[in-house]
């Protein structure tokens, strides 16, 4: 009979790690753009309102406004981007449209036969900046079959604060070392294994929309999978 | 192109509403008696179970003591109950065992159908007492396709704490009647209403057993919907 011992997590970063957010911003960017005829450098745009994600998160980090979930964050970058691309006027209607963009980002072509594989053996769960409404609409627009989704809204911290992966872990019943941290991205993995969690980098050489040649030695690393895919790396954990 | 105000949620009471908990923990009884040859009426042991249920959450609703887990104060009912039917002598093995038959409550068998009905046109999340952990294992053991996991844990109040329902809708981004609690029990859903959500009452005559003749009246009621079971709500709202 199965007890909370005999079961391990993966925990996954999302933006960037699970779904591709520079192609999906930038292909549903040129369609907004055709149906209301703005004209606007859309790959200029997605990289500049990604380019504001931390500097916000760090108003929250170094407690300048309080708690502030992700879809709020997104909206004042927004607000700010719009005024520098000299784009004025929207509706309230088209600047909800804008936000709606990253509940509704694109998984990379092996996220979802990988994440079902998973799930079969492990709970799996986001352990992302991103609120559990943002995460529930990409979860139904993209088909990723979460257990449960964690991250930074639970613990009221933004990654890479301890709390926020310590957070997971309790809630799941777990200890750090029952749970492993899934990301694309070293400082993610890094600040999770501080805290005792396992750690798989999963390369994504074309998150930023050209090879990324400065990913982690495949041969010389600190973490405790290395994988190409998510298919990859359920095979690697028998999954 | 959907957006936050277009999509509605339904959240839900999980034991008796969602899962027969009292046939599932008399079931898994019986077949723990018989595996370790433990000797008991297993009815009088499910029902005296759930019956320190209230009691012992009121002990964190009085501030008796401090925020604790479903599982954890099932751990403290269980150790009082086992006290009480003179079971001595289980392993902390067997203890685990006893509180994982939380983790793995059966639905009725219109459940599924019925969530995989609504989950096609409305946000589906677990309202209940029982902690993340918890609910996670039963929505893999039952195939429960919830969206996301919401519920007391998330809050840190039990119901029918005003906290508890208004922290679910916070989480989904939505204003309290676009929320439809879902509930067996009249009690949770007035609660729920009290702070402005709307409601749907599942008629579950069979959950203590024998037929419940006290269950709301079909035409004369308080709530935006009356059930006859999940199949049949998904139909009254179009999905």
């Amino acid at each position: 009979m199965p007890n909370n011992n005999d079961k391990q997590a993966f925990i996954f970063d999302v933006f960037g790690t699970v779904v591709n957010w520079r192609g999906s911003i930038i292909a549903q960017g040129e369609t907004f753009g055709a149906k209301y005829n703005i004209q606007t450098d859309w790959e200029a745009f997605a990289d500049k309102w990604r380019g504001k994600y931390q500097p916000f998160m760090d108003k929250v980090r170094n407690e300048e406004i309080p708690w502030t979930n992700l879809d709020a964050l997104h909206r004042m970058a927004l607000i700010e981007l719009l005024e520098e691309l000299d784009i004025h006027n929207l509706t309230e209607q088209q600047i909800e449209e804008l936000l709606y963009f990253w509940h509704n980002l694109k998984p990379w072509s092996d996220t979802v036969a990988g994440l079902y594989r998973l799930k079969n053996k492990y709970i799996i769960a986001p352990m992302s900046n991103g609120n559990i409404r943002l995460m529930t609409d990409m979860a139904k627009n993209g088909n990723l079959p979460w257990d449960c989704i964690l991250g930074a809204e639970v613990a009221k911290h933004y990654k890479p604060h301890p709390r926020s992966y310590l957070t997971a872990v309790e809630l799941l019943g777990l200890t750090p070392d029952q749970v492993v941290m899934t990301a694309a991205h070293e400082r993610d993995l890094l600040a999770a294994q501080k805290v005792g969690l396992k750690t798989a980098f999963v390369a994504r050489p074309m998150e930023f929309g050209t090879l990324n040649t400065n990913l982690p030695d495949p041969q010389n690393h600190p973490f405790d999978f290395y994988a190409t895919s998510f298919v990859d790396l359920a095979g690697q954990v028998g999954a």
